[in-house]
């Protein structure tokens, strides 16, 4: 039998993983180490052959272990499960609820969120605005937050996140605004750049990333981070000053 | 000229896929055919070289007809990502402003809307209203109407889009509500049964559908079903009575 498993990584460029681990990729024969890569995330299938599930497993342990003492500030996750999965956990967990702003991620959060069944537990509601009146009229960012930064800002992100927690009664409020291109970007402002902030009565924070790739990729990366950031805020005790 | 056809597949695996149309893949030589994936979705793309657009299809269509047969219960749409293509074709050309609200679909319509450059030049936002209160509080749909005919319903989508094409100030508004599963199924609301309604000043439509298929698969048949009726509305003339 053949068993694979599947780490998630973030955080973490493709070409460093790879550097990390080349070693374990090219002097393992049984189990075999691959990266993969795609949609903006990076992962690491460990695949082995043996007679039974335990044998695999006793196969797979001791290189899984290897792995994350050298990149497990990195791994989210392993197996089939997205990152999404693992903060969907965590929620459920908490008993926390969780509000979402969009603007260039444009639904993809929501939608991912939505394909784990019970997604309706936690997830107040989720509004895509795109357009800087849509901001103001359904998440209450203010004008001169628009005129002062502009909507790719720091302060938009921020004042969106706590916008759509108020707004929806929500603990948690999440939020993107940024340039999927490939139009839209100026010397200042590039394609890909992108803030993503987490709101909750204790605590604001706010992420800069500059993503590279197509639109729908700076989407995914976007809704990737998001997440990532999520999980690494609840880690960290998001009730807590 | 050259000219493809890709099929989009949900609810199987891309090497079982590779597997069933593989003779196909290897005999083909105009057209030809090949599998692409990525993101969860696994997609055939058919792509024939010929003199015309009508030469073309006549190339495209009989090896098309011939994996629907092998394949059918797995495709969830053809060119999809075309569909919303031509729906926001559709709407810049009319000048019309849109308006989602989506339930059952979760976010995937406004997603896909935005994987569209300039898509805000039309979307003026999209909301993902999961629970009945959000519904509510966000749409302003009636608490006798959850009442009398439960969240999943004609009346429901037609109050969702009509409350979504008001509040946000649209032209036209669009919504789904149903049931994608696993769980949340009953024998008179089976896992499936969505209802997707369009709304406009002139116009309200609705229509129910029984999709077959794991969630994210029904997922993507709800939005592949809204672009379609949106297309419709939009060619029947939508401001008129």
């Amino acid at each position: 039998m053949i068993k694979s498993r599947v780490l998630h990584l973030m955080g973490i460029g493709e070409s460093l993983v790879e550097e990390k681990v080349r070693d374990l990729i090219h002097t393992q024969a049984n189990p075999t180490l691959a990266p993969l890569a795609g949609c903006g995330e990076v992962r690491l299938r460990i695949t082995a052959k043996a007679e039974d599930d335990a044998q695999a497993d006793s196969r797979i342990s001791p290189l899984e272990a290897e792995i994350r003492r050298r990149l497990g500030d990195f791994i989210v996750g392993a197996d089939a499960q997205q990152i999404e999965n693992t903060v969907s956990h965590m929620l459920r967990e908490s008993g926390l609820t969780l509000a979402v702003a969009e603007s260039c991620s444009g639904g993809l959060i929501s939608h991912r969120l939505t394909n784990i069944p019970g997604a309706s537990d936690y997830l107040v509601a989720g509004l895509v605005c795109y357009s800087n009146p849509a901001k103001t009229a359904l998440l209450g960012v203010k004008e001169e937050t628009f005129a002062a930064h502009g909507a790719v800002s720091e302060a938009v992100a921020l004042e969106m996140a706590e916008g759509v927690r108020k707004r929806l009664k929500a603990d948690i409020g999440l939020s993107t605004t940024g340039i999927a291109g490939p139009t839209g970007g100026r010397p200042a402002k590039p394609v890909g750049l992108v803030y993503i902030a987490v709101s909750s009565v204790a605590k604001k924070v706010c992420e800069e990333h500059r993503f590279r790739g197509e639109r729908e990729s700076i989407k995914h990366q976007t809704a990737n981070a998001a997440f990532n950031l999520l999980r690494k805020v609840l880690e960290s005790g998001l009730l807590s000053q």
